[in-house]
This record gives C-alpha cells, sequence and structure tokens, in this order.
C-alpha cells in the first residue's frame, strides 16, 4: 500500500524526478541535499518501495544512504503534485511516451530539465526538442544539466562540478541554485545545444578510447585520441549551432575526459570488447544491454555528413562496428591524418 | 676504448642527440626507426659501451631493444661531426651549461631542436629562448617537439602523436619529416612559445591532478581539474603571446591528459603523496628527485601574475605545497569559482 506522500514545510522548493536509475536517484540526492524537497518517480513499485522504507536503492546505487528529504512513488500523479521544477531521467528512447503519459500532471509553470545525455533515434532529436515537441509552451521553460558526472562517485559525494544549460539564463540559474550543495557545483550558459551535444558525441569518442584500451595502447594513444575527438565533437556541434567554448568546458572535454577514463563506463567497455576481438553482435550479448554510444554512431554520422563535416574517428568506429576494420588498425589511423601541414 | 663511429651510408641523414636518459634514447630510437643515422651522447661512458654494445639502455628503458641506426658515445666531437640535425635532451636546469660546452661543435647551419619541457628557473626563460642566447645565429633555426610523449610507451612503439613547432615552418617541416616512423608521427605548427609553455603548465596541473587523487576523489573531479586546469594554462600562454589553438591541440591539452593519466609521472606521483598526507620535504626526500612541476610553480605563479592573470589550481597547489592548505580541501575549491556566472 502506498503512503500518502508528506509536504514539504512552507518555503521548501518542491521538485520532481521522474526516473529512480542511478543518475535520476543520484540527482534527486544531490537536489534534497541542495535543499529541496524531492520526489522520486520509480516505475517499478518495489523500487519506490524500497527507497522510501530502507533509503537506499541497491541495484543502481549499492552502499549509498539516500536523504531524508526523497520520498519515492510509482504513481506520477503523486510526484507531480505542487513541483515547481520536474527533472526527466529516464531511457532517451522512451522520453516521449513518458511524456505522453505525464503532459496533463505537470504544474503549469514550471521548469522541465533534461538529466538525460542521448539522442532520440527515430528522428535525431535532442532531449530539449523532444521535450518540446510534446509539451509546447514557452522553450525558455526547459533547461538541461550535463558535465563530468559519473554517478556513483557523486553518490559518494565526491566533488563535482556540472552545467545547467537553457535559452533562458535565468531559468538555468533557478536550476543551478537547486543544484547547487556542499559537494555539487553547477555552473549556467544558454548554449542548450552545445551542452547536448557534449554528452552524446562524448560516448563515441568514448567506444574509440575503449577499443584502442582493448587492443593494448596506452596513455599517449588514448591522450591523442581525445585530443582529436574533441575536434570532432567541436566541428560537429558548431556546425549545429553550438559555440566552441561549449565544447571546451565541463559540458564537451569535462564529460569527454571522465567517460574515457571511467572503467564503470559502458561505451568504454564496449569499445574494450571490440578491441579485444569480440564482434559487434557477441559486445551486445556480452554486455546484456546497449551503451547509448554504440547506436548513436550511424545517426550521428548521418547528421555529418549531410553538413560536410570529416569525423575521422568516429567513421573509424563504424568500420570497427561492421567488421571492415580491424581493431588494431585504428589508432595509427586515429593519431594521423591526411594532411602533414598543421595539427 | 671508444670505438670511431661508423659513418652513415650516403644520403642518410646524419643527426646528434644530446643527453641519453629515457626520452633522449627513445627520440633517438623514434629518428632511427624514421630512416636517420643517429649519434647518441651519453654523459657516462658506461652507458655509452651499454647502449653500443648490447643495444639496450637498461636503467631508464628496461626491455626495450634499440634499433641499429643508432650509436652511442661519451665524446660531443665524435657525436657532432656532421649532424645536420642536433637534438636536446638534457636536464633543463643543465642546458645552459651544457650549451656552451657544445657551441663550437655544432655544425654551420644545423638545426637545434630542444625536446625539453621545462623552464630554466634563474631566468624564468624557456629553453628555446636558452637556445638564442647561448648559440646566437638564427631563431628560424631552432625548434621544439612536444605532445602526449610518455617514453616508454613510443620506446614500446605504440601509435603516438607529437608536435614540431619552429618559427619557420619550413624548419619544422624538415624536423617532423625526420621525427616520423610507422608509430610516431609529427605535425607542424609555428607557435613555439605556445608549444613550450604546453610542456611546463601541463606538470603543474598533473600535480594538482596527483594531490586530488591521493586524498581519493574520482574520475569527476579529475576531469573536472583538468577542463579547467586548460583555461588556465590558455591564459597563461595566450598572455605571453601564444595561440589558443595549441593549447587545445597535442602540446597542450593531449600532452596534459596523458600526463595527468599516466600513474608513472613523476608529477603526479608527487602530488599523490601530498594528497595522501606527507609534507613537501617528506615528498623531495621520498621521491630522490625533484620532480619539475613542484620546482615550476613559483616562477609560473611569478610570472601570471606580472600580467595579471588568475590561476587559482596551480595557486592552491602552492598552498598544499606551503602546508596552508589541507589537501582534502582542494578538489572543492577547484571545481568552484567566485562567480556562480558562467562556466
Amino acid at each position: 500500500m502506498t503512503q500518502p506522500l508528506q509536504l514539504p514545510p512552507p518555503g521548501m522548493r518542491r521538485v520532481a524526478v521522474l526516473g529512480a536509475g542511478s543518475w535520476g536517484t543520484t540527482f534527486a540526492k544531490v537536489l534534497a541535499d541542495g535543499g529541496s524537497s524531492v520526489a522520486l518517480w520509480a516505475r517499478r513499485p518495489e523500487l519506490a518501495r524500497e527507497i522510501r522504507e530502507s533509503r537506499r536503492n541497491s541495484d543502481y546505487l549499492p552502499g549509498i544512504n539516500l536523504p531524508r528529504g526523497i520520498v519515492a512513488s510509482p504513481r506520477l500523479e503523486e510526484v507531480m503534485f505542487g513541483a515547481e521544477q520536474v527533472y526527466l531521467s529516464v531511457p532517451s528512447q522512451t522520453l516521449r511516451e513518458n511524456l505522453r503519459a505525464v503532459r496533463e500532471l505537470i504544474p503549469d509553470g514550471a521548469i522541465v530539465v533534461s538529466l538525460m545525455k542521448g539522442l532520440e533515434m527515430q528522428t535525431r532529436h535532442r532531449m530539449s526538442e523532444v521535450i518540446l515537441q510534446e509539451l509546447g509552451g514557452d522553450p525558455d521553460r526547459i533547461a538541461v544539466v550535463s558535465g563530468p558526472n559519473l554517478a556513483l562517485e557523486i553518490a559518494k559525494e565526491q566533488p563535482t562540478a556540472a552545467v545547467v544549460a537553457s535559452r533562458s539564463l535565468e531559468t538555468a540559474e533557478e536550476i543551478a541554485r537547486a543544484a547547487t550543495n556542499p559537494y555539487f557545483r553547477s555552473f549556467v550558459n544558454t548554449d542548450v545545444t552545445g551542452t547536448e551535444f557534449g554528452g552524446v558525441l562524448k560516448n563515441l569518442i568514448a567506444v574509440a578510447i575503449g577499443i584502442v584500451d582493448g587492443v593494448g595502447y596506452g596513455e599517449n594513444t588514448k591522450a591523442s585520441i581525445i585530443t582529436r575527438g574533441l575536434v570532432e565533437m567541436t566541428d560537429f556541434a558548431v556546425a549545429h549551432g553550438a559555440l566552441p567554448e561549449t565544447m571546451t568546458g565541463l559540458a564537451g572535454l569535462g564529460d569527454l575526459i571522465a567517460t574515457c577514463e571511467s572503467p564503470l563506463s559502458r561505451n568504454n567497455t564496449a569499445g574494450r570488447l571490440l578491441g579485444q576481438g569480440y564482434a559487434f553482435r557477441e559486445v551486445i550479448q556480452q554486455m546484456n544491454q546497449t551503451a547509448e554510444g554504440l547506436s548513436s554512431v550511424a545517426p550521428v554520422l548521418e547528421l555529418a555528413e549531410a553538413r560536410g563535416i570529416g569525423m575521422p574517428i568516429v567513421s573509424q568506429v563504424a568500420q570497427v562496428l561492421a567488421g571492415t576494420l580491424n581493431p588494431r588498425d585504428i589508432a595509427p589511423h586515429l593519431t594521423t591524418d591526411d594532411t602533414p601541414q598543421g595539427e
């Protein structure tokens, strides 16, 4: 039996987080530790109960105690009631259907915030674009959060910085205030496109890093690929309207480095298996879940081609996935290009 | 007894490398594997003999077989004879005296190339500046090499890229041709200042990374420090005449990442010991040698202050070295700044 949610004390910011995976739950903790009253939506009733009763999400955040400021429920109407800010952390391919289910429940004037990093495969749209299409309303009331944000490290309260982007600086600042606490600091910008593309594109470079890692190459090779990968990411994002400084900031370079250096990253792991000689299909089987980077390769290359942008690293990842390039041969290609002049 | 050096076959490029430490010896191998005939100067006769007779430099490059294209000698006049290119890889604080010893032996018109990353402490000059001061002559015949270049990985022939910079593009290209082989690729630019400062400044950020590593923080924190460290490096270098794109390239960001991620880096190790609570003086004792990054902190901060450049990360490393900041407190400071607006 679901207990009714308690109302927060007067004056306390009331927010909703949809999605109780590792990132949604961690962000709920960030917000609660920043002084908000957080209602967390877990699709599965037993997970909502575990969070509510034992203050744990043991599947996704083993060993982490959740703060008192979080209440959890599987019922959207309870979670959404009175929310001034609605944070979305559902699988990116399910965002559209989730928005349709929740649309009528979002309080008027609430800011809607994407915590997700991905593209909708069928439409190639960014998460904020899907939100605007499904909810309509004022694009200035939409924000996105990104940055070098490995969930488990934040859940352990390790010092971390993030970026909140919105077309409206005021909206971004409102979210940044909510998403700031002693171990988590949010910076703001108005480059939604760059901030979102950073989170998508870094996964592709992380696959490349995983591949050379799997082959057995070291830090020189990886540093070269990250450096030249950032150039590809920047060319792509800027052609889509992003600012170059977003790509050299926390949502671009910062997230890229954290993802490439984390042995826990699914994209990194997928690449490592490919580098060790497993075929694409075997990697998918072995990982028992998909890695965002693998499924983004084709749509990103299509978008790049449509604008005439060269992405040699991503192209070669695609060739490894297709089985037409030996992983051993990827690193020498990636650290060179066809023009000996200049970097 | 020293054997006379053999002359290379006609048409083969003849080059000299001064300094048979791990980097000098590795670069001699890179050049030899690129088709040059390399004469390597080792200060100690027994090291020259080991390289000549067993094709090994077991102290500095354990397990690496050196190619036949390298001859070694402790006699400068033998090594310099007929060299078209002279590569310098001696400790940066000894460069000036080494140049005075070798000055008269450098063949007319030879290109002089710095492989070193450091500042002369007393004068705060870059290596290419010391070379020009001591040798005089045409600044267009001076070049520097930098990049994400951990010596042992290159000696193992892992795919690596580097940057050759010279005021003269033609000079840079001549060196890049010599320093290219199947596992090593050289790019060129004309930004000597930026290329050299990249190699100096990255050591300071690597100390900061070591500190937070020693404290026990993870990839989010490190990625934030690398990202914001690059901003500090760029501000500093650009104020001294460097181009921003050099700092986001292999000699800036690339070298920074490789150094920060290498557990073998002395700067990283020094930082880690500081982060674990050892005092500066204990770190120096324990490491039995100095780390370039530690001795560069004071001169870099002086240069920064003289131009009004803020370097919060480097300043806080200085405070940890001085014992006035607890290493535990460095990460939260480093991932934040005083202005909540913008990144």
